[in-house]
């Protein structure tokens, strides 16, 4: 009689990003980041796990294509969610331990483009494997850690720290919540998934070479994380949506500096994120230039793609913009902007001076815009 | 009685790069930085002086267009030579430096294209106004560096060191020579120039902001270039292309990346120039990956454009790779292979399974190409 468990977690996004790893085995990250996890009603991984006697082996498919079990990192993920289960003596049926798994697993976004999926994916199968065998513990966001470093900041809701920890162990490696979504209420997001022909260097590598090759490195992770961080707290705790955006800004940026001075170099912004920034940068400037406070920010992670973050009061004038920049040709609206609805009529008031100061770039630089919040953490759902 | 000079200097290409200043008005680098002198052959100011009783105002012209002479530089420059002149007592008719002067200015190759036309421009200017007021002095580096910082670099052949120099009056912030051309004498270069739509930031601008905000910067100039430059000392010595090559393009690289690092970011490179670093990765690990010696090194400046340094005997493989990666369409090769003519032979000899590994680009995403060697300094040409 097999047991089955559906569950689903975020994707996040740093805000001070990781990069670089001080144990490639436990996965420990040479600083520590901060993230925001986005909500699971646009991005979200799914899945099913069930265990049972009659299944003859584990088995993993993903988005409906069967994947090795091999894997060493879904391996550890695995037997150390089981491994507490036992310890733990809570299992509600301590037999399904010894039965084999199959894992279902699907995202409604695209796999591999820099959206974060492999830590939706870990945290979701970490945290579903848990659920099916009882397990409650302050050690997952540990386990979803060895699966993929970034995913065991989606086992929170919220703003969320991922800490270094000084132990070889990684025992003091974990993710914890600086604060929960409902404590910013207007923090919204867009995402701009941007077309790319180029496949970009696979993260795990990119790191591993930044790590050995990156002079500049070791000076981001031990003098300019730690002061950021530090920033980044107090304008969570603060609601300061300035020092956020403009930190958010600049670890981006040197993120992908640390990526540019590595040898060989590893690109992830192409010509279309780069326009991006520009059009970023020319927001936060139409009031009063060098002046103004940041109205909103960008943040790639390691793919083209922007994340940009904003107040509820300024969506639909940035949309607007995006819209006049990035014109989109096709027919299905639907399609292209996805997620929270546009409040056309607030667009509509955005006065034409605006707009006009903004130069299109050339039709269809975008695959499309997800329109989001920051939202929970993993849940069951079946 | 009008009297005229006219005279020809170099571009010089950066191998570890001059980014940030630590006195604007002098124009003192915060690091040492090397170049390499090209080959006045192909790439060259040309700049005729006359000064005259009949000449009624300073005038300046460059490529055939008026331009200011209030230009701080510009008066700086002139100012400073003709105060060497009287100090001297060598000019052989003391009352020319009384008289107003005419500039006439060329360049064979675009301005502002990231190919070091103000370096050039500078250093053309000085040097004939020094050849016309008959001063011959260690001081004009310095001078030219007042007009443009890199400037400096191309009042010598070869391989050039400009010093950071200790001194708050600049005095010690000169340029001297490393190394003739003819002491590596199969020194080849290409510059892959890139047709690009956007504007980059001028370097000006670009290097006083990223001294502002960047927090890799002051690592860069204070640990990383200080080490490289003994390194890139040694390689020219020893003529070791493998460390030559290697730490030129990790300088570029670092460069690139700290102009990233800067808020806002500014950008030089674009996909084109993506593409030629991927093309010169997989160049020099045709052979062996990741151990094979450096056969092509790139460095960009501040701008898309490529330059690529490589020894005589690979400038026949690389052309054709060069050829395959970026098809060129038009009709007119002449327009667009410049400099030193291909050595269609050796290259129909390369191999076509060398050629066939390369995936070619669009076609005509370079505008030209320009084949050419280190070279000499400044001359007169009349």
């Amino acid at each position: 009689m097999s047991t089955s468990v559906t569950c689903i977690a975020p994707v996040n996004i740093a805000i001070i990003k990781y990069w670089g790893k001080r144990d490639d085995d436990l996965i420990l990250p040479i600083n520590d980041s901060i993230s925001v996890t986005l909500s699971t009603d646009h991005l979200r991984t799914k899945t099913t796990i069930t265990a049972g006697p009659e299944i003859s082996k584990n088995v993993l498919r993903l988005n409906g294509v069967e994947e090795s079990f091999e894997n060493p990192r879904i391996q550890r993920c695995l037997q150390e969610v089981k491994r507490i289960a036992k310890a733990s003596g809570k299992c509600s049926k301590p037999e399904m331990l010894e039965w084999n798994v199959h894992v279902e697993s699907e995202n409604n976004f695209p796999t591999a483009a820099g959206l974060a999926s492999s830590a939706a994916g870990y945290a979701c199968f970490v945290y579903t494997l848990a659920t099916l065998y009882g397990v409650e513990s302050e050690e997952l966001s540990g386990i979803a850690r060895m699966g993929s470093g970034s995913a065991c900041r989606s086992l929170h809701s919220g703003y969320v720290q991922w800490a270094r920890g000084e132990r070889a162990d990684g025992s003091d490696s974990l993710a914890i919540q600086l604060a929960p979504a409902s404590a910013w209420p207007d923090m919204h997001v867009l995402i701009l998934v941007v077309s790319d022909r180029k496949k970009a260097t696979a993260s795990t590598h990119g790191m591993a070479t930044s790590v050995k090759t990156s002079d500049l490195l070791k000076h981001r992770a031990s003098v300019c994380v730690p002061e950021r961080v530090k920033l980044v707290q107090k304008a969570i705790a603060e609601k300061d949506f300035d020092t956020f955006g403009r930190i958010a800004m600049k670890d981006s940026n040197q993120f992908h500096a640390i990526c540019l001075d590595t040898y060989p170099p590893c690109f992830y912004l192409n010509d279309v994120s780069r326009s991006i920034i520009r059009m970023v940068d020319q927001i936060n400037n139409l009031a009063e230039p060098n002046l103004a406070p940041v109205k909103v920010a960008y943040s790639f992670d390691a793919g083209p793609n922007a994340c940009l973050f904003l107040l509820e009061k300024d969506v639909p004038e940035v949309s607007a913009i995006v819209r006049r920049v990035f014109p989109f040709t096709g027919t299905s609206a639907e399609e292209y902007y996805k997620g929270i609805p546009n409040d056309e009529a607030a667009m509509a008031a955005i006065p034409p001076t605006v707009l006009d100061s903004f130069a299109p770039e050339e039709p269809n630089l975008l695959r499309y815009i997800i329109h989001t919040k920051v939202g929970e953490g993993p849940k069951r759902v079946d």
